[in-house]
């Protein structure tokens, strides 16, 4: 479990250093305030890990970390979009975001709205470029991202999240808001790796399965460390936002947490050897809650 | 020339209608503020010209209607986008839209962002799911529609409009400006139907142009009605933005206009019988200007 432990986190410095000099290269500083924007944003940090499960799942499914970068880089860039998006006035009015202010804090809001469009619109120029993989399932990847972003996901998630602001959460509405902003793009993190390597459908199921548990547990994890480091989960009262350990308590909802781990790792358990970059990244998420070093809250 | 006329008309009726007919099928009304304010947006009128420029290069490059229709569709998808997102209060901050308040002011800020986001990624999900068209041609006009909506198009020409607001603008920095709004998709539009239909490079060539001019000869057509309208241009001149009638006067702007449909016109001359819609449209958009009708600004 130490060694493993260690092993994860050497893989996953390692594959965050590998997108990020494919993010850094695809956008070199220009002058404009536009690209300096967009830098500002995507390069400021984050721990990559949608783009580092997308080549996790290919690797699993046995596509080679060239043919599948592309995509992971686009995963990144919808999540960065998402996040600027996210923190605008209108919507989470965020002035912070991984310690440093905000986009439209930075750049005004007009800017950062088409930070935003840019991340989101060269994601699918990005995949619609790709090399090395069949037309039949580039499109399958793209089909795939359109519809975990788009108002069936995240897009939609955002706005059933600005609904429920301050009113009262049940637990199902909770789950649905949170698997449409955050499940939407885990799953098809793990589901564009494995449409890239053209995977059988029931190695497809099993990585779909994976996916949905993994963004579940992370999610709740999140909540839990932020309302561990608010001290008693404030901040979120006060946004009048629901979460997990909110609504359930801190012990509950850490056992949430581990459930949906379990189920991930039962996905892919028989999966063998290749696998094993998933089962650790699946443990790590709810072991960073007691030592949160490698997935701490940096994005 | 009249019999033409009457005939273009009819034409683009029938083409807009087709369009409006998929669009509405495609966002069906459903209970989310979402969907109501997407659907607010996208089918409360406009001249669907993209979209039908699409259909009639598909078909000077042979391919059916129901082979482009989605592709068109997904034009007018990012074009409605892009005008919920410019008419933002961090943007234009425009109140009105086609007579009717913009998307903002009825559904809040928050909502009109992510109607915005929505529209861009739908876009991209119709046209990775189209069938009866080859995996690779999809691929190239997921491709092109993304470069011209991106930073190098849309997004990068609102940003630079943004960063000229209230400064005196040269000739070549409306032209800049204008290419990258309103050229990129007009030029994506044609090549977007031929691409689907698998034209050859030099027809693709061919069309490249004709969409280049003609939306350079829109766009200044467009600036000559917007300053007949207000009389005198003045709105444009209180907002600081530059456009042509402001900067070369009506007669030179009108001029301009018309060198612009001659070269469109040019370009698709040797096509024959199959080209006419091109060239009944580009016809249309300068001899619109005397008696605002098919093509008035209706979005």
């Amino acid at each position: 479990m130490r060694a493993d432990s260690l092993d994860v986190r050497r893989y996953l410095d390692t594959r965050r250093r590998l997108v990020e000099r494919a993010l850094a290269a695809r956008f070199p500083p220009r002058p404009s305030a536009l690209r300096r924007a967009i830098r500002y944003s995507l390069l400021g940090g984050g721990k990559r890990l949608r783009p580092i499960l997308a080549l996790a799942a290919g690797e699993v499914a046995g596509a080679p970390v060239r043919t599948v970068l592309p995509f992971a880089c686009a995963l990144e860039l919808v999540h960065t979009y998402s996040l600027v998006h996210d923190d605008l006035p209108a919507m989470d009015d965020d002035d912070l975001r991984r310690g440093l202010p905000t986009s439209h804090k930075v750049f005004g809001e007009g800017v950062a709205i088409l930070v935003g469009d840019a991340l989101l619109t060269e994601a699918f120029e990005l995949m619609a470029g790709a090399r090395h993989v069949a037309p039949r399932n580039a499109l399958a990847a793209v089909a795939e991202m359109a519809r975990a972003a788009g108002e069936g996901g995240m897009v939609g998630g955002q706005a059933l999240d600005l609904e429920a602001e301050g009113r009262a959460a049940t637990l199902a509405a909770i789950r649905t808001i949170h698997r449409r902003k955050t499940g939407a793009l885990f799953r098809a993190a793990v589901r564009v790796g494995a449409l890239v390597a053209n995977a059988r459908p029931a190695l497809l199921r099993r990585l779909t399965t994976y996916g949905e548990q993994l963004g579940l547990c992370f999610q709740i994890a999140d909540d839990i460390a932020d309302a561990a480091g608010a001290g008693d989960g404030r901040t979120d009262h006060v946004l009048g936002k629901a979460t997990y350990p909110a609504l359930l308590g801190m012990g509950r909802a850490r056992t949430h947490a581990e459930r949906a781990r379990d189920a991930a790792l039962a996905a892919v358990a028989p999966l063998g050897a290749r696998a094993t970059p998933l089962r650790a990244i699946a443990t790590l998420v709810v072991a960073q809650l007691d030592a949160p070093v490698v997935l701490a809250r940096t994005g």
